[in-house]
């Protein structure tokens, strides 16, 4: 089941530089697990922002939450969450 | 170069039924051509609405105009681009 | 597996009386038949409003698209769809 | 009588976590103790955020003001509220 | 039970105008019937706009439905309401 | 003449307990005396939310700028202004 | 008493030409008649858009109501009033 | 002076395709004509969308309303309108 | 050439009060010889907040940029920009 | 390949003079550098506002993504991008 998900990080000014890195290299270990595992399927960033869609395929609405709420840099996260459904017309 | 288009189909409530079905199946045939030549590379209905969510891999902007106006249900469709760049934690 | 939908309904002004009165018949016969089914496990007026919440219980994105797009006023409908997931602190 | 509740938590991000954690218990402890007198019928997380969704059955406006002033987050939540009546289509 | 509802007229504009008079006389009718009940108590048109706020006294969002969506005028209309409580402030 | 007027409170999170306390005390005061003096007609709680909605009655715009700006909380609030006329309907 | 109120024109588009002109001769009768008595001080077209500011100085809410649903236009237009007060820095 | 302008075209559905046509060809001429007057020094297509973005050369805020005003599909047009200044980096 | 601009201050909560203080008293200063100058032709208190809207009388973007940008209290206000033009039906 | 690119600057309140002098300093040599090599081809202050808009020729989307995130303020912006596509009616 494919949900598309966009997350646009929301840094506060003042988080601490180290803090920053450490979340980042957290985060990017915790994406790439992910992509391993298959529950992200393809993952781009937004051209021009701090932000990234990405593409879920989860069992459940309780694995996708789960999925997006284990990332380290959750609480610093906007996040919008589309269902998708197969499309008739696709050929795949 | 990708871009995630989101397609919304605002017809309107007096569309005679046959110009429906003729724009559909004309659509059909349409979105199936530019998944064979690679310009759509994944398509997907958003739950739950009369809308789609495509990813296009395009050469330029101008393509990405040419292959969206040319749909032949383009004067009845709300669009949303947003520009795709490669995320540094892909693992593809 | 449960989703919170609203639906908004938008008849357009000029919709002939029969009509209105046989959508509002069928869509009664097929919301029945979900609650029934088990697809639909509430479903409440928006207070003042032409306009409906309603908790779905569905295996999948598809089959909510299925049990929303052939609501027979789905044509007429603006949808909102939230995916829900079971809460920590819910004591059923 | 029916109301439709959606709290999303906005945590500042210089809370003490230690603060953070009383404030979570205590949420816990109050929206239990409103499930088992059977203010909140229903509860449910918002897949991918920290928000839920919840239906409270109260006797009046005040009594839902109470109910949720009260929670121990309310200084740190967003609320939107829909009051609900009975559906016309509802089986129940 | 206090609600705070603004309605505001949307009519179409090819709406005969024989039609207009009849629901607002209706509307009139229905308007002063609510107001002499009790069920009204206080109306005032929006300053520069077609629309006006009311303040409903009734005994459950069911009832609130009920006066609201029975208005001739119903189908035209958008309708905002906002629950009200007691305030620890009032002197009344 | 009648102004509805929404406050909504806006408190910075750190804000001091004791400086709370003191502008919510000055705050009652200053909305009684108000109250007494006939410029406030009606006051209620949002229900579920920090905020409220008022009635004013003033002589001019610049009286009702005074009235709100004299607020002790008037800092931490967020302002809906909404001028009120007689309503034809209206039966009083 | 000052409001600055802005006018913009939502003609449909299948409004005859000789009621557009119409509507257009009379709302200019209007518009200088209301601005030869006072009660409008001034009037500006808004840059590349069908629509207008104007600076309306009425004794109160009820007069500036009378003076805008007065316009042959008004069924026609969307409104936004904004009431303005006497400011310290004036050197008026 | 300059000023950056979006036109974004909004036919309605039923316009006869000849009148299209003859919109679209008037616009063109008009269009060229303001780009060899040098009242419009660049224009671009916005990517997807049936609309434009560019930007005016003018004298006044007058002259740039008649600019916008005089188009000929001026009447489908929704128009956004950016006052630009000299940037202090640019090195032109 | 006339600009319609709303100026809206958002003062941090934390501001110095002294700091608070000289920024109202410059800015006074600074609105007045604006004013005196033939730049502000108008400034009135939007009633119930702390905004106001002004008209300015400038030569140029560039000149209005200067007025707007030297405000002492520039880094602290949201602004919004309306540019006017001669309205047909005004009688200046 | 052109993108019209909106940036607006939201330093927070306590920024330290010196770090925002340095800011500027080094967005100013950043800027001249991608005028310079051709990869901003115009740039213009947003009248009123601490926010520029910017022609990006580039070849890429992961082209115009670095060249923004690389920007010296690229932290204290929000970005708004436009794709752009050539124009059938420009005569250039």
């Amino acid at each position: 089941m494919l949900f598309l998900v966009k997350h646009t990080v929301d840094f506060p000014h003042d988080l601490p530089e180290s803090l920053r890195r450490e979340l980042l290299a957290r985060e990017r270990e915790s994406s790439q697990r992910a992509q391993q595992s298959g529950r992200i399927v393809g993952i781009w960033r937004v051209t021009g922002h701090f932000a990234n869609v990405a593409l879920y395929e989860v069992a459940s609405n309780d694995e996708l939450h789960e999925a997006i709420s284990e990332l380290p840099m959750f609480p610093y996260l906007r996040v919008e969450i589309t269902p998708l459904s197969a499309h008739p017309n696709s050929i795949k």
